[in-house]
């Protein structure tokens, strides 16, 4: 059973549940989508835009009309969510996927629940501002969607989280939870962690200095700007990864410190060094990209 | 003696002396801009896309020029450059402003040389990429201009700085060199160096982690982009305002540490509240600018 003849639904509507089941449903892309929201006027705004084409009033129901079924709920909220629908799921339900940011956790509280029909998914993509009102069909566009399959899932459930990957316009990346967690620790969970320590720093220092937010440029918002996002979504990636947050903010740390160590000369060199760092980044993934094409 | 009547030399034709030059000259600001760079093929690029109507061959051909000195230079080499062009500037030089992005030790050093035509000058703008190629005449459009009297410094000069700023389409910001130097170090100087610790923290996890480049995404390249500046620039800023640099790491470190060791329910609080800190910022900014209009 390929995606396009799929029922899809959706739990959680924000940014990400709100973006894909639209991506999905407005390109035809499967057979219908169903979404539930905690919040039933969320639900009612989805149906108007057309994002969804069953609105649910229980997550059970919801679970019934699924050959795919999509968590978009908060990550703290995975498990919940998860044994309230369980047995309304059909026994016949393809695939269940968690969309969290981070993986090891999820899945070791996900996997005992769906066994075999259950993979990760990821889609690295995101804006400053959450919520349905902000859900954008195009937003997973060349987003790269990582697909983690635990030990428990079956080949043809990572089969078909590939496929959704590709029908959101994003590029597969298969990889383990681990893994995945020390990537999106250092490129994605800590740094929210950094904007927001420099935005509080900020905070404090125009308690005193009336310059603080006139001198703010560019430079500021750029650096901050993940400190933007929802409150509940940083604690949430912080709290199920913390491990690897822990870690990459020691070693961090400590690089911090020895650039404020360092002499004039050694400065330059490292400042340059992560420039370097900056570009290699953006071309590994530009090369993977262009093999993936 | 008003701006359009003076001839403006111009020290240093990188992105910021280049983009001053540029903007005076286009829009028949002043009576001639002149201009000078230690590389010679950087002052015949300069001539060639018509930034400056002078070029000089010598530091101490350009200072002869001037009614107005605007020293575009590294932080670095600011002392250096005015020990240089001191004796041949004309006796009636009207104003010496630096444009360095510290204040505090470059007027320590400066005020001493150049008496009461000096005073410190700092736009807040820039781009990732430094250097002529990247100047932009519009650069300085709505940027708030710091302008920085010192002890020695007469009132027509910091009325000339002043003017400068609305000149080059921006907001000027009367200050004084602490106040600057603690407020630029923490919206500013700090951020570079934070940026850095993460694509350093990037670069060696790459190593051991090929995902890490993969899931790199927008939150990523905004956080570090600061770290993509001229490495001699960030070295300068940090070396001459260190004292305010390492006072304000220490905090953040601790506000840092304050994020990783707090309970989930602390933590989405905290973010909140850096969240709310970010609006403040660019409200407070906003306000500003309006009143200034």
């Amino acid at each position: 059973m390929f995606l396009k003849n799929c029922t899809i639904s959706v739990f959680g509507l924000g940014l990400i549940g709100g973006s894909l089941a639209w991506k999905l449903r407005r390109d035809g892309l499967v057979q219908d989508v169903a979404g539930w929201s905690r919040n039933p006027e969320t639900v009612r705004r989805a149906m108007e835009a057309g994002m969804i084409g069953r609105g649910c009033v229980s997550a059970e129901e919801c679970a019934a009309l699924g050959d795919v079924l999509v968590l978009a709920v908060p990550i703290r909220s995975m498990e919940e969510v998860s044994l309230k629908i369980r047995s309304a799921a059909r026994p016949d339900v393809r695939a269940v996927f968690d969309l969290a940011s981070t993986k090891t956790d999820v899945g070791r509280k996900l996997a005992p629940i769906w066994g075999r029909c259950y993979a990760g998914f990821h889609p690295m993509a995101g804006k400053e501002r959450g919520g349905l009102e902000n859900a954008d069909p195009d937003l997973f566009s060349e987003a790269v969607c990582a697909v983690v399959p635990f030990e428990t899932t079956d080949p043809s459930v990572t089969a078909l989280a590939e496929e959704l990957a590709e029908a959101l316009g994003g590029r597969a990346l298969p990889t383990d939870a681990a893994v995945h967690d020390a990537a999106a620790g250092c490129v994605s969970h800590l740094p929210v962690l950094l904007a927001a320590s420099l935005a509080l720093l900020a905070g404090r220092e125009l308690e005193k200095n009336p310059l603080v937010p006139l001198l703010a440029a560019g430079g500021f918002r750029d650096t901050t700007r993940v400190a933007g996002g929802p409150p509940w979504l940083g604690a949430d990636m912080t709290v199920t990864n913390g491990e690897q947050v822990k870690r990459l903010a020691r070693e961090y740390k400590a690089i911090l410190d020895g650039l404020l160590g360092a002499t004039p000369g050694e400065l330059e060199a490292l400042l340059e060094q992560a420039s370097a760092v900056r570009e290699r980044m953006f071309a590994g993934k530009k090369r993977w990209a262009g093999e993936k094409r």
